[in-house]
């Protein structure tokens, strides 16, 4: 049974029974060794260790009959690999699982081509896996476009009437999407305080955090062409956590009429590694009941969520240790990862390799699972505890880290953190 | 005297008189052979031929400092040469000026070199001549802004507070850029009707088009570093003309909260040639006053618009001559390209060569000159005469036509034209 035989798959790499990446996920990120000159190289991660895949693609390794002889490994970022769609990763993913495990000899008696391979993970920076052609920003949890219904227009009609018919999403900035580690310098803007007050401009008063999930595609589609949405999850290759920084003075004030813009664009944060789809299969659950039922266009056989804890965790400067803020799950997401693929397309929109779509803050029904500052602190209304001190929004120093992990039976498949400091405005 | 020489600058390849390129423009495209299966070559527009870069790079004629040696040509875009900013630039016009006018000798009197170097137009298909990294649309002319306003919300306050404060933007999809020539297929999607009506699925009945004109970004700014207002024009290569394509009931019905997303994405198209920002020099005016006086971060101290007359013309299926349905300008721009350039970075975004920010549809004060059938036909209140015949939307089988042509004494400065004509919706 495959169940079975996935639950017994054991690395001679030694993987700690808390990690986050045993030989079940083999999550892909592309590396740089520190101190190194050449180009960045494709990797997945294996325990406190990175698999160099240029590494073992020069080993001939990679056997099948796909990525044999083929170049996706030593590009400078996943893109190519990307393309080739998900017979390429499924034979990616078996060959890597084979010669990781246990039982393999090729790698693990092999000490010179080990060393060459396998690189801890002290020894590496990671970079932004790929480059993104377009980001797309979904809406697409009901508690979070509740809360911010509720917060901006009142509690008559928290979420537009258009929400329950398709998923709302805009165009975010790809030029500014991070990796994980790199400060955030608080931006300037202009805010509008209230009623007639005239605009100000300045280093913004209410930066913010979204703890959302990024979805990468794979093959893309022909302009005018749209993606089935039965056929949508062939071109998800995976999926990394996103912190959507937000600075919410500048956000409300240009907001009105064509949506986000400078509030949101001066950094988007992913995390270094990107979990697949095949690995997160055992945690898949179902999806929320549609109700009115979706369009024929987005009504999908297979309608389901991932079981995915996630959490928020702030560390104030002076602090030495990070405290938990929110803890969601990813299963409450109403309108489903392929419902937003699909949608995106069905007007002839065409998506590319390495394209990126998020799902929207990933707010949980409860007051304690909500995924940002807006609405854990109803928009500043109220203080939350942060260790021995307490934040209405980020401040200078505080450093923000998600993190998402599915908990098995017998191992874990994980996301890592996704992290950034806050650096003060510029003068 | 510059404008003097300016003026008698001739070239020995023949212009005709109405031609949008002669000497003084030299627009920068790339170009295919028809037929060639080489790479795609950048080029410049002489009348009524391209003038092969990557020829005139290989015959050695690049002889300046910053462009000797340099393989900026020798790319499948222009991506390369934007990035090397404007003395490379000034280089290269000066270089190509010099080559192509009448007493110079060196490809007049080569006929060998001057068929590798002179291709005729007809001869060549031009394609995307940028890689758009992000693609950003404004919504600067106010004339736009008050018709929208009034048509969507009223005439109480047609036009948001904000508007007049800051540059109002969004990002549009960076995939679905194409250029001039390719065919639109009608988009489908969600519309809503009325009240409580449920929303349908299908072809878009109210596809527009939006006049509008492309900034192309030259050097880009580092991530944290915004683009001080007066240095913004260094930042900025020439112009396209753009049409913004929208389908006016999948954005009403999508649009709130997170702005314009599907109703645009579908299709954006760009001519094919960038006049740069020397050439249009001769055509610089005076930029409407400010009232109230702009923060100090868009306070520019060179606040000017270019005098560029803009046309729309409408070809139905049926008719076999185009009809004029909107004459405007470029100088009725309220927000100038610096200040849109430095507004966008002020939060420390970054800019990347090739990305292109467009200004919005750009409406004049009079009815015969605005800028999309939206306004033209007051949301489809009334209908518009094209030929001996009638729009309110356009319909199948329509090629829109814009064209932009700056008028000199002596020259234009035009721009050629950006077309695409609307097939049906898929079935
Ligand atoms: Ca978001
Ligand atoms: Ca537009
Ligand atoms: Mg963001
Ligand atoms: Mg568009
Ligand atoms: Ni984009």
């Amino acid at each position: 049974m495959a169940e079975g035989s996935r639950k017994q798959l054991r690395s001679f790499v030694e993987v700690g029974r808390d990690s986050h990446f045993p030989i079940q996920n083999l999550p892909f990120g592309v590396f740089r060794r520190r101190g190194a000159t050449g180009p960045p190289r494709p990797a997945v991660a294996i325990g406190d260790f990175a698999l160099d895949l240029a590494a073992v693609s020069d080993a001939g390794l990679f056997d099948g009959p796909l990525l044999a002889g083929s170049p996706c490994f030593r590009q400078e970022t996943l893109n190519m690999f990307l393309g080739m769609g998900r017979p390429a990763w499924k034979e990616a993913r078996a060959t890597l699982q084979r010669i990781l495990s246990a039982d393999e000899s090729v790698l693990r008696d092999n000490e010179a081509l080990r060393k060459k391979c396998i690189v801890p993970m002290s020894d590496i920076e990671m970079l932004l896996p790929i480059t993104v052609g377009d980001y797309t920003d979904f809406f697409c949890s009901v508690h979070h476009a509740r809360n911010c219904g509720f917060i901006f227009r009142g509690p008559q009609t928290p979420v537009n009437p258009n929400w329950f018919h398709l998923p709302i999403g805009y165009h975010g900035r790809a030029s500014s999407v991070i990796i994980s580690g790199t400060d955030i310098i608080r931006p300037r803007g202009q805010g509008h305080p209230t009623g007639d007050s005239q605009p100000y401009f300045g280093p913004s008063k209410k930066l913010d955090f979204e703890l959302e999930m990024a979805a990468i595609v794979g093959p893309g589609n022909e302009l005018g062409k749209p993606i089935d949405i039965n056929d949508a999850e062939e071109h998800i290759f995976g999926l990394m956590i996103m912190n959507d920084w937000s600075a919410r003075d500048i956000q409300a004030w240009e907001t009105i009429p064509l949506g986000p813009f400078l509030g949101k664009s001066f950094s988007t944060t992913v995390s270094p590694w990107i979990v697949t789809m095949d690995a997160l299969k055992p945690f898949a659950c179902d999806a929320p009941k549609q109700e009115p039922e979706p369009l024929p266009y987005l009504a999908e056989k297979n309608h389901v969520n991932y079981d995915i804890p996630l959490e928020v965790w702030i560390k104030p400067k002076e602090q030495s240790e990070p405290s938990i803020v929110t803890k969601s799950n990813f299963k409450h997401l109403y309108w489903t990862l392929t419902q937003q693929l699909a949608h995106q397309t069905v007007n002839g929109c065409n998506l590319r390799p390495g394209d990126m779509f998020a799902t929207g803050t990933l707010s949980g029904p409860e007051p304690e699972s909500f995924g940002c500052l807006l609405e854990l602190t109803w928009s500043g209304q109220k203080e939350i505890p942060v260790g021995n001190s307490t934040r209405k929004f980020l401040e200078d120093g505080d450093e923000v880290i998600l993190t998402a992990c599915c908990k098995g039976e017998d191992y874990n498949v994980g996301f890592g953190t996704c992290t950034g400091k806050v650096l003060p405005a510029l003068p």
